[in-house]
Order: structure tokens, then C-alpha cells, then sequence
């Protein structure tokens, strides 16, 4: 295969650009295609049926036009609900969101109260609970649905009162479980960080999903020989709605590090 | 045209469902057909040409499948978007949440200080400032958009503690101006019409459109002679993508008054 290829991103909308950022940042010599699926966020509260027909269509978008060599689902709710028809229905790499998160109990191997917070989909599934009880059949998981984090996020009011107000709402359950650490299990969530650590008990580790998976996916490609060493790279972006609000997020988390924005209908 | 012929009715989701429960009162020997677009729910977020496409598509299935007689865009954002459009498509009268609202202003001719609130979109296209200033080009129009509030109905959490927060936020600058009418600019906020009523002054007049927009269809049925006068009505429940908490918020609202909820693919 040609390493050369560009690399497949697509999130249902602009939470997964806390995603593509870390991977920029693993992989600063790799381009990137990234789709936001504007005119169907959020996947939180869509059919399963739906989220996999989708994920599959715009799967066969990046392959089809673009010839990308690996596809990464940079959402939480289609990872949980679609990654297995997408590997089986594919011939690239398709890596998701939670599988990596292995990796995080090899590393604090002690950790015995996990905390997860997610879309009703993400939580629903139990993907998470499932991948991590696989590894350490001991571990006690709380996790909870924080469905207005999203719409929080989206309206830039990260900062409010009203953030502060659900995550007190969403996460006191958990800290009376006494949670040594949070997974952020919803690509959008890391935006909240900040306000979230701030609320929370200091020994909580905040987990978030984006830095496991760069790595992973960096490891991946070296495995794999899939490694582009090429120094003339893009990152090109692309909607399924034009969303100005989309175009301004983009700019100021990526610091404008992508060659353009366009509309597509794969539908 | 045959009378007996269903209403259809449309919308981005469940928000619609108050505007169908006053049209089941006011007509109730009319059969309806309600779509929500649970696919691409909210339409508030949506750009403008997509909003009418998928208002565009939607009236042609209710044509081409159901034979509706009359369609009603209960969506705020749709009627303030796509209305022109649909109207000048389409060979069956086509009704929309906004227009009906000159009514308002011929029954209390003395007010002078209105407030809206919507979604982002209808905020923006000012749809109700243009209709209500050229009816009294002195009226005084304090608009807001309210982005949080269709989340926090969706999610069921219109007596919570946020809800009341975030009354306060977006209405305190509509009370300053001394509003003496608030118009609930989306058919989501009549299930958050009781709490914004114990926050607000009480000489503010609250009102929800659905009401409006009924009266006004069963006048323009009986001026067209299109008034279906049979005992034997149904409501059939259609959305773009099959949602458990439609299901229940349908049963919830309309009683039960409808025969059933089947999903469509009309894109």
C-alpha cells in the first residue's frame, strides 16, 4: 500500500476535532481527512441502525474518494454501536475510540474504581464496561449518561454556571463511588476538562480518550509499515452540513492547521 | 378535492406533537399524518438549504404517499426557512406556524412590547419581526435565541433546577424591556410553559402558537370547503428514524390518540 495515503477521520460532528488534533500531534507527518457529520449530530439519541448505516456510508466516502489507508472512528457512539460492521465490511484498518483504552489499565494496573460518562448510546452499549471487565474482571465501574454535555459544549458554554451546574448533577453519583479515575467516553467531553477538574476531587485521574488513541494508532501504523515520512501533508476537512459554527470551532482547535472546509453529500 | 382526505403535519422531532394535540382538539373529525424527522432532529443547528430539502422531502411523501389534503409545518424553524419554497412547490395549501401569529396582534391591539424566543435559526431569520412590525411598524421586539432549551425537553428535565437557570439567563433581558407578551418561538417550549410561567412576571402573557395556528386551520378548512365532517379519523405517527423516547413522549402528550408509529425512509 502506499503510505502516502491520507488517513480517514469521521466524528458526528465537531467533537471528534479534539481527536484529529492529537493525531496531528502523534503523527505530524501524515495527512488527514476528516469528516464532521453535520447533518445528523448529534449520534447520541439516533437509531443503531442508523449510526451504522452512517458510519458505513461515510466510510465508503473516504475509501472510495479518497484512497485512504486506515480509517479512524473518532466518536465514542460509533465506536460502541458500529465498529464491528465496519471491520468486517472493509479492507482498510479501522480503529476506534474505546478499544485503545486497554492500554490505560496495562498502565496503572492498582486502578480498581473507574468511572465512565458518555452519551446515552455510548453508556447504553456498555462497550467500555465490557472491553475493561475483559482485562480486569475485579474492576467496579460507574457510568452515567450526561446527555447535556454535548448541547453545553456545542453553545460554547463550557465555562458557565450551567456546565458547572451538570457536572455536578452528572458526576456526584460517581464520586460518591469513590472513582480513582474518569474516563471522558464522548469525543466532545475533553472541552469540558478544565471546568470538570476543577470540580472534582484531585486524585481523580481525567482520562481522555483522544491521547490513548493517537499513540495507539502512531504504533499501528509503525507495526503495520503504514508510517507516511513525507514532510508535504494536509489536513482537509469536510461536512455533510455547512455549519459556521463548525468552521469557527475547527480554526480555533486545530489553530487553523488544515487546508479548507467543504460540504459533501454522501447521502 | 375529497375531504375525507388526511392533514399532513410535519416537524424536525417530537416538538410538532404539541402543535397535533391542538389541532386534534379543534378538529376532531379530521384524520392527521405526522411526520418527525427524528433523522435530523434538531433543525435548529442546520443550515438553511438543507433545512429545505429535507422540508421539501417531506411534504413530497406526504403528497405522494398519504394524498394529504393540506400539510402544517409545525416547525418554527422550517416555517421560518422553507415556507416560500414549499408554498410555491407544491399544488395543496401549505400552513405554517408564524403567518397565523398577525392574529394575535388584531386580538390585542394595545401591545406594544413583545418578546421571542427560538431556536438560533428562527432568531436569526427574523421571520416574526418582519410579519409582526408590518402589521404595527411601532411594536417594540425583543428577540432571543434559547438553544438549550429544545436539549433540556428532549431529555425530560423541564422542572429541573437547569431548566429554571437557563429561563433566567434568556429571559431576564426580554424582562427588562418590560415585555408584556412572550412568544414561545418553537413547539418544544410549551412543555416548558408552566415553569417559565412561575419565573416570570405575571402580567406577561405567554403564547404558544399551537393554539394560534389551529384556530387558524379549522377557519381556512371551512373557507375552502375542506372540512372533513366522518366519525371515522385516525392519527398515524411516522418518523425518519425510530426513537423509544418519541414513542413514549407521543403516548405521553396525545393520550394514546393515535393508531400507531411506524418508521419511513423518504431520503
Amino acid at each position: 500500500m502506499n503510505t502516502n495515503l491520507p488517513i480517514g477521520v469521521f466524528d458526528s460532528g465537531l467533537g471528534g476535532l479534539t481527536v484529529l488534533k492529537a493525531l496531528q500531534k502523534k503523527l505530524p507527518n501524515e495527512s488527514f481527512i476528516y469528516i464532521g457529520d453535520t447533518a445528523h449530530v448529534p449520534y447520541g439519541n439516533k437509531s443503531k441502525s442508523s449510526i451504522i448505516h452512517y458510519s458505513t456510508t461515510l466510510s465508503t466516502f473516504l475509501i472510495n474518494t479518497y484512497n485512504v489507508k486506515m480509517i479512524i472512528v473518532a466518536c465514542n457512539t460509533a465506536s460502541a454501536i458500529a465498529i464491528k460492521a465496519l471491520q468486517s465490511l472493509f479492507p482498510v484498518p479501522i480503529l476506534d475510540v474505546i478499544n485503545p483504552m486497554t492500554k490505560l489499565l496495562s498502565k496503572h494496573k492498582t486502578l480498581q474504581r473507574i468511572g465512565i460518562i458518555g452519551t446515552h448510546n455510548t453508556i447504553q452499549s456498555q462497550s467500555y464496561n465490557k472491553l475493561l471487565l475483559k482485562i480486569n474482571p475485579t474492576l467496579q465501574i460507574s457510568s452515567q449518561a450526561c446527555p447535556l454535555f454535548v448541547p453545553i459544549i456545542e453553545e460554547g458554554l463550557e465555562n458557565h454556571t450551567i456546565a458547572k451546574l451538570m457536572i455536578h448533577e452528572y458526576l456526584s453519583p460517581l464520586i460518591r463511588n469513590d472513582i480513582e479515575a474518569l474516563i471522558l467516553g464522548c469525543t466532545h467531553y475533553p472541552i469540558l476538562k478544565k471546568t470538570i477538574n476543577s470540580l472534582i476531587p484531585k486524585e481523580i485521574d481525567i482520562v481522555d480518550s483522544s491521547n490513548i488513541l493517537s499513540s495507539y494508532a502512531k504504533q499501528y501504523l509503525n507495526q503495520q509499515k503504514l508510517i507516511n515520512n513525507s514532510s508535504n501533508v494536509t489536513t482537509q476537512l469536510l461536512v455533510t452540513d455547512a455549519s459556521s459554527h463548525f468552521n469557527q470551532f475547527a480554526s480555533k482547535i486545530l489553530d487553523n492547521n488544515f487546508c479548507g472546509i467543504s460540504t459533501i453529500q454522501p447521502f
